[in-house]
């Protein structure tokens, strides 16, 4: 624990959940790390949530929120990952008013959560830094990415494409299943970065006399600011960040737009390699139901489905998935998985209240 | 320069090279730094090498020879790249019992030198350790490669495959031209680290029900001491050193010689896309001739090429490329490539000869 991120506290004299009314509640944080940023969120705990209703973002009790980088500890190491989660924590409750007795649950949607020694590790420093009472929730990202677009409510699949990528689902009964989400060595090539890294290796194949000549070359120099495709390489190495790489997705979708067959064939290989883990999650927890067609819900989330023009890469995925599963519902979340992950933290304090009575 | 390495300097009171016959011609120095090891040797430089010639290692008047780590500063970074040259560089003329003023030139391949910028960056500290008089020529390090399989003479095509791959090609009239070597973010599918990150690759896609099963899964995590397919993405992010996902090369080609598809596949693509590199470049230089038949090197070296037993990859790449080219006569060198480099560091001073006689 860091004693300088949490000094704020000794300024707050009295508990104060923001509207005065919370203080007997007290709040949940809910957190939506990933390889880029990471999300913060604080909620009154009093509340219920309806899964069946869409809200407002605007009429969530939400006192504070705060951002800060990367928490995937894959990709920024475990210092950093732990220094980010505990200052993105600690601005948080500074913002809303509030400290860290008034906490009564935290869920933690991390991306790199992918085994039980990842969630250990994020506990073990965890319960040093909150008091005993509090709840805790460790889990991967995209939990908390399906629980913003399903309201809380742990069913169906969800599909992120950011930085990084994966899909995962869970039933009713509480089973889960995952594929892909295993980065950019273990082939990730649907998430922003896969697209990015195929694109800039599809430049440096046209130079070297190996692959066909493409826009991409072009329109990828043009954006880094490059003269030649030789400083491709350097630009790459000079630091890896997954982030770094992944923010040249627009110019691949601009450059498939604008017709180029390399750019194509990049989106239209991440559409089936998003929409394969997609199929092997619902497969594996038969969520379309034993005759195949049943309804289940698919939240779709991530930097790679935003600001798509003509080429829509969440639409095709979608076109290949209901070949397959007419039963899918596409969602599109209305809050961020932040939101998402502090609903889960509410709900694990309505479970507790339900075993404890 | 760091002077704690050049120590050594001040207890050597006579320039001694070894048989007290080379004092007044000097020594050469040749480096071949990779991704994963950097090797130098000293080399008397009063003797004439024929390029026509196949030597015995133990006729050259090699003085000295010392090992490093990696010295490509796109893995490991600039400062442990300089670190790892000089000491290497040091090492090797305090073991063959001389110094710097005996240097007359210096060849150092280094793998990551793709670029006019990385040449000058390497030789801006390497003018300032040595004195005015030496010579110094900076390559990639499938140049001392090439040259290790040639004699000295740079014409023909090299293709390397160790922890990176590259292959590179030389005309007599001096045109170069190169394909791949670009690392594994941009698509070096024929690397070592290549093959290695696609069999975790397919381990993983097995695990979560977007891949066939396959024998990696058991042969891969046997080696790595792993229980479960879970733990490979917390093995692979724990310490992404490129060296150190290519050692497990082996296990891919004993799974392939055991009849695994996924193994043999991963195989058979890589030995396509290192052949592709090889044909990029002798397209590019016309290698092959106008009617695409005369006889050209090629000069295959590294690891990967390496402890072959019934799945032999360099057979296989030689095959694809005696389809488009007959003339193509296979070299294993005899000589390791900081020899090779070496040769070039002799040849260079000859030039030098010529040009100032």
């Amino acid at each position: 624990m860091s004693h300088e991120i949490w000094a704020f506290e000794s300024r707050i004299h009295e508990i104060n959940t923001a509207d005065g009314n919370g203080s007997s509640s007290g709040v949940v944080l809910g957190i939506d790390g990933g390889a880029t940023s990471t999300t913060c969120v604080c909620m009154r705990s009093g509340i219920m949530i309806d899964n069946t209703e869409v809200y407002d973002p605007k009429s969530l009790p939400i006192l504070g929120r705060a951002v800060g980088g990367s928490s995937n500890y894959n990709s920024v190491g475990e210092v950093a990952a732990k220094n980010t989660l505990e200052q993105v924590m600690a601005k948080t409750l500074e913002k809303s008013g509030t400290n860290r007795f008034a906490v009564r649950a935290i869920c933690l949607g991390v991306s790199g959560v992918n085994h039980h020694k990842d969630r250990q590790w994020i506990l073990s420093w965890l319960r040093d830094i909150f008091p005993d009472h509090v709840n805790f929730l460790v889990e991967n990202d995209s939990v908390a990415a399906l629980a913003s677009g399903t309201m809380g409510k742990l069913h169906g699949c969800v599909l992120i494409s950011g930085t990084g990528s994966i899909a995962c689902g869970f039933t009713n009964d509480g089973r889960e299943s995952r594929a892909g989400g295993a980065g950019p060595i273990l082939g990730d090539l649907g998430s922003g970065y896969g697209i990015a890294a195929q694109a800039l290796t599809a430049v440096v194949r046209a130079h070297d006399g190996r692959g066909p000549q493409t826009i991409l070359s072009e329109n990828i120099l043009r954006s880094l600011d490059l003269s030649s495709p030789d400083e491709i390489i350097g630009w790459t190495y000079a630091d890896t960040s997954w982030a770094r790489i992944a923010s040249l997705v627009p110019v691949v979708l601009s450059s498939a737009e604008a017709g180029d067959e390399v750019a194509n064939k990049i989106l239209h290989d991440s559409v089936l390699e998003l929409a394969s883990c997609v199929k092997a999650v619902v497969q594996k927890l038969t969520l379309c139901g034993e005759d195949g067609n049943s309804a289940f819900p698919l939240v779709l989330v991530g930097g790679v489905f935003e600001n798509n023009k003509s080429w829509d890469i969440a639409n095709e995925i979608l076109k290949c998935i209901l070949k397959d599963y007419p039963g899918v519902i596409p969602i599109t979340p209305k809050v961020e998985p932040a939101i998402g992950a502090a609903m889960l933290a509410l709900n694990s304090i309505k479970l507790k209240g339900i075993f404890n009575s």
